[in-house]
């Protein structure tokens, strides 16, 4: 709940003096896309199956400190807490802890740390760590050092937690002390990367201080009389040879350590501060009526900017950077969840998102091969560095939606930023070469329908089937956009156009065959029912007996073998109906409803994907209650830890999809060819609610509250959108308009 | 190819004397059934995946000589072969081999020897070698040893073979020297199981013969004159804790060697030969006109004798006893391939075919349980001791028709042999158990059709379909049979009925469900094409794309993905086809041939279970070349190493299909509800062949030449058939009649 980050290092909110202590909890650092690999074993081995695993590792904990009073030392062992508070202010980001201690005999001490992981800094961290002692004079003695000897989580049943190594999985490569602190440089053993982890230290408060070194770190004693406050600085660096040269890497600790410390704490905070209010002015959400949800949007929104990488190499893993639930992997989570909320809130980190799937495209290439496809790219289901890591493919590599799933990104950018620069120089290359995988993968039946078999949809209940509704309309969309963007880029960049399909040799025929295949596109629908049918079997399938299953029964994948579950109609999570929101325009609003009531029985939001898709549906097809329902188990899935694995790490892509419930959701937004549009609807228990687009260049603050809609332009040229279908325009010179509710 | 067995014990055909010599072939000796096991680790795990695997060992070498020429040793380092012979002979079931060595210097010896395991005398096998010094006169020294340092083959990238531990797996227990030989005993560290291996040797020949111990072994030295030859018999005995109790494994060993030393080797080679006139006097199958496929076929008799267990405990493995290919596991290849062999040939040993299985209904009990089946039995897809072995669980676990397929071979047992007391003892709790999982697993779409979803049929290139024809057809004489059963017991044996029926808890409810099921079955049938659909989507995906498949791309599982694979209409083997064998009474001839031209089209008979089923159907729908060209391919599949992995085991499903091959393929038979029909047909290169089944009592024998099939009843009070329709009723009275060919 605590955990600290800035997209690189993540800091676990375990204490800087309890590490090991009876009952503390996983301690865990982490920093976005340093790997280990390992090869993954399979007990019968099949052809093509992902050959590597890359998973996160836990790098040293540098945050740790050891106090004593007169050599006894101030912990669980000997001490007793008097009292305790933790704060995190999302517009300072520091975590602030006071505790008080009373030891064995009955001194008393306060100590009061700050914390901050820089968001300006990408490698630095700090802790401003204050003793005072309160009803004693004595002997103080505080130690500031790195624990390197980290181990990983070990995997047990639940298949989504832990990793295969055992043991510390960083080899010592050297250590060097440097007067104020050491630098520790560690090596792994197979991705061959370099880590080097530094602290630097410094004390102060009272006159007489006596520093030295001490075991991987730095100590400082002094005698403090009653009253009397011993304050510690540690800054803290990261830096690894995936970010430079190995031989830069050692120097770069030095050099960031040194700017810090030159700087100080207070210009750490400083910083820190202007970023967030920089970040809150354009995506702060507010919501009056309910604190409990307004506690969980922002908490969700904090932790979505702490765990996303933003320099192009790293993306935002399932569990950001603050545990190691799915090993640090990356998902279609980022681009169907989370990229739109960066999109509108915080664009340059969204293109930076999508400039690492750019850079994944050679892996991407090599895996289509493996494959077997001639041509293309096939986005890995999870990954960090772009290797295929999922162990089971039928809940991995089956899910060829990745693919468009990417695709869909880049067109909503697109749409949202009208950069069409970004599409020439990447996107065009990304969408054209994963659009080939449909007519590589995809095939017509005898009735000419062009039909996609053995893939699996988002929902992991149902696997390697034919025809996933979601899979085909999502590579109609895919298609037809790679379509249009060589259309685009043929009429008005021929140069660029030339490049890429010779890059790639692609020819007219092809594209021709991508339109062809998108009239043909078998999308199943249940006249019957009038449903859209999750795949060609779905509707066969023996419903899930919900009656006689007890409640400990859930997650369904941990008490029943995928058989059972894949034989029956039960769906993990949204599927058909996140087509409703991604595809909205195809969509007539009784189908949505339709749609929305015959998959809702068949759900267990078993994947924490699930509700605020639910609910952004509900509140478009008039279901209020519903819609409200399935936010609030969105919106505090982690402060609430709903289910029961917050300790493995948030859940980033229901921390985005809270986002998306207000913006998607509740104020009814779309961005479609069709264009921008809303259709606000206020929440019975709540007065108002607001938040902001970063959309078409401008700004834009949306404020809903019982009797209207006011859209304000904060910066920007000029807006056009809709609301509840009606036409809306704001200009510099109007730009505020307030529109009656419904 | 010379590996000899007796059903329990199995020695690879590696010679005595070269074991560890440059270019020697994997050594490996087996105990039918003595197994190790260990836990199966998943990358990812899920529930209800199979968790130990039970494999096959390789035990102590014991057939180990080495020979000595005054101190140099005989053997590829410093001799070479002038001459070399091999040969076994089915009538003697002893391997005989003869070379004669050059040594360095000159010097000239033969070596003969004359091994046998014996068929009579489970725990016990035994070796004569001679050797004789040819052109000199000088000191010899024969050490007769086990190697017990042995280890299994390890896993690599063909899924078929190999397992997954490294190094010896066996740990000594203890050794004792016996005066003329050695006992061994060694116990396995995680199945609990301790194992004896003992020698006891004795050499003649000459007159001044010198006998020691030497490393695990007897030594023995002779001066030999020019000309004369020192004969040295080795007794060879196995007993392990899974044949007797713990104590009692020494004791057996050294009881057997006792009585093998006692009855010497002549005595047990007379018994090898009256054990093999019995066996072929009830099994042998003449071929005129083709002297290949006469010895494949003789050679696939020998090997399935050779291989099959016949203790109730035991069961055939995939290899038999001759290698570690499927790591020793038993399938379904003995019911639907193994068992009807055994059923005509040898009936006894079928019996006890059943009983293995009667033995592992708890142990499929819990399998049922596992897979959230509250009532029934599910038998293991593969497996040793009954644990469910399957660790890709699409082509292991999802084989549900591995139920069907064992209430086949019991039905098959009692429309041969009328045996009902084995039905009321063991066959109707097997048969009834295992039918309701269809219930359990099955249900009724919305069209009323009783569907079977999420299973894998035979063929494992589809795998997790809806409505497998085969499986559902199965399905149908499975509980359709069930259900006579129960009304047969209920009013033959009503006490045993109640004792079944109360000790499962069935009641009439769920045998009425069972009769609805069947009724309701759906047997997917596609109109246009008039052909049975092998699963609801097989007619829809793409057909593989034979043309451009290079020959090296073949079996294609070790070149595609299993999804690339899952998306084509590809087969691997007999599915539909399999089933217009089983199930022949329920198919007209037009359909037949219909199935078969359509399935050929797609099926590459990568699995080795194929072409001896393709064979029978092409025989049955008038296609004579491809039904012999079929038979070639399965007759001599190991003679010449058509799959290219014999050296990993023989494939004794396909040694007991060559059988098939002849009796249902070329004669025609067919023992059904209807009764029991041949229908000979004389292949164009053939000028008579001839094979004998044990039916309702009698042995009969069937001889087919170019104008006439003969029928004729070795023994039985008397017979009735058709021959091409036509009845025919033998009796003691008139037991031959000649019947025209049609």
């Amino acid at each position: 709940m605590f955990a600290l980050g800035n997209g690189y290092i993540g800091m676990r909110g375990t204490h800087e003096d309890m590490s090991g202590e009876p009952g503390s909890t996983l301690e865990g650092t982490y920093l976005n896309g340093f790997h280990e690999t390992e090869a993954i074993h399979y007990p019968e081995n099949a052809y093509g199956l992902a050959r590597i695993n890359e998973f996160m590792l836990n790098v040293p904990n540098a945050k740790c400190m050891a106090v004593s009073v007169d050599g006894q030392r101030v912990g669980l062992e000997s001490a007793r807490i008097v009292s305790y508070e933790r704060s995190l202010d999302f517009r300072q980001g520091v975590l602030v802890r006071t505790v008080e201690w009373e030891l064995d005999g009955g001194k008393r001490v306060r100590i009061e740390s700050r914390r901050l992981v820089c968001f300006g800094r990408k490698h630095v961290a700090a802790i401003e760590y204050r003793v005072t002692a309160l009803n004693f004079g004595a002997a103080l003695r505080i130690e500031a050092s790195i624990d390197s000897a980290v181990t990983n989580m070990q995997a047990g049943d639940d298949p989504r937690v832990g990793s295969a190594i055992t043991g510390p999985a960083l080899l010592d490569d050297g250590r060097e002390t440097t007067g104020r602190g050491v630098i520790v440089t560690q090596r792994t053993r197979n991705s061959g990367f370099l880590l080097g982890t530094g602290i630097a230290c410094a004390a102060s408060g009272v006159a007489a201080i006596t520093a030295s070194d001490c075991a991987d770190g730095r100590a400082f004693e002094a005698t403090l009389a009653q009253g009397e406050t011993l304050t510690v600085h540690k800054y803290i660096a990261y830096v690894s040879s995936r970010d430079v040269a190995r031989e830069e890497v050692a120097p770069l600790v030095r050099s960031e350590l040194d700017r810090a410390v030159q700087d100080g704490f207070a210009a750490l905070a400083a910083e820190q501060q202007a970023y967030l209010a920089d970040f809150w002015a354009q995506a702060d959400v507010e919501i009056e009526g309910d604190d409990a949800l307004q506690q969980g949007v922002r908490f969700n929104q904090y932790h979505l900017l702490q765990s996303v990488g933003r320099d192009g190499k790293t993306n935002i893993a399932a569990k950001g950077v603050t545990g190691e639930g799915y090993e640090g992997h990356y998902f279609w989570d980022t681009e169907i969840y989370v990229f739109p909320f960066f999109l509108f809130s915080k664009p340059e980190i969204a293109r930076s998102l999508l400039q690492y799937r750019y850079a994944g495209l050679p892996k991407a290439r090599e895996r289509a091969r493996q494959m077997s496809h001639t041509r293309g790219a096939l986005y890995p289901w999870r990954t960090i560095a772009g290797e295929e890591c999922s162990a089971y493919y039928p809940a991995g590599t089956a899910q060829y939606h990745i693919n468009a799933d990417v695709a869909y990104s880049i067109r909503l950018y697109l749409m949202a930023t009208g950069d069409f620069d970004f599409i020439a120089e990447y996107g065009a290359e990304i969408v054209l070469e994963t659009a080939r995988i449909w007519t590589g993968i995809g095939s017509y039946d005898r009735e000419g329908c062009f039909c996609i078999n053995a893939v699996t949809g988002p929902d992991e209940y149902t696997a390697v089937v034919n025809n996933n509704y979601y899979t085909n309309a999502m590579a109609c969309m895919h298609m037809a956009f790679a379509a249009s963007i060589a259309d685009r880029l043929r009429s008005e960049r021929p140069e660029d156009w030339k490049r890429v399909a010779a890059a790639i040799g692609l020819d007219d025929a092809e594209i021709a065959a991508w339109r062809a295949a998108c009239a043909d596109m078998r999308l199943p629908y249940d006249e019957a029912l009038g449903i859209h049918e999750q795949d060609d079997s779905f509707l066969s399938k023996k419903p899930w007996d919900f009656a006689n299953t007890p409640a400990e029964n859930y997650p369904l994948l941990l008490h029943y073998h995928p058989l059972v579950i894949y034989r029956h109609q039960v769906c993990k999570q949204a599927d058909v109906v996140l087509a409703l929101l991604l595809l909205s325009d195809e969509f007539q609003i009784d189908d949505k409803r339709r749609d929305f009531d015959f998959y809702e029985k068949v759900t267990t939001h078993d994947s924490s994907l699930s509700s605020c898709i639910f609910s952004i549906i509900a509140a478009e097809v008039g279901y209020a209650d519903k819609a409200y329902q399935y936010f609030l188990e969105t919106a505090r899935l982690d402060l609430d830890n709903t289910h029961a694995n917050t300790q493995y790490g948030v859940h980033t892509a229901a921390m985005a999809g809270t986002w998306l419930g207000v913006a998607y959701g509740f104020a009814g937004m779309r961005l479609t060819g069709g264009g921008l549009r809303f259709a606000p609807t206020l929440p019975a228990k709540w007065q108002r609610y607001a938040f902001r687009v970063h959309v078409h260049g401008g700004l834009l603050e949306v404020t809903v509250d019982a009797g209207a809609t006011g859209y304000r332009l904060l910066n920007g040229e000029a807006l056009a959108f809709t609301h509840h279908g009606a036409p809306v325009a704001l200009s510099q010179a109007e730009p505020f308009k307030r529109m009656e509710s419904q």
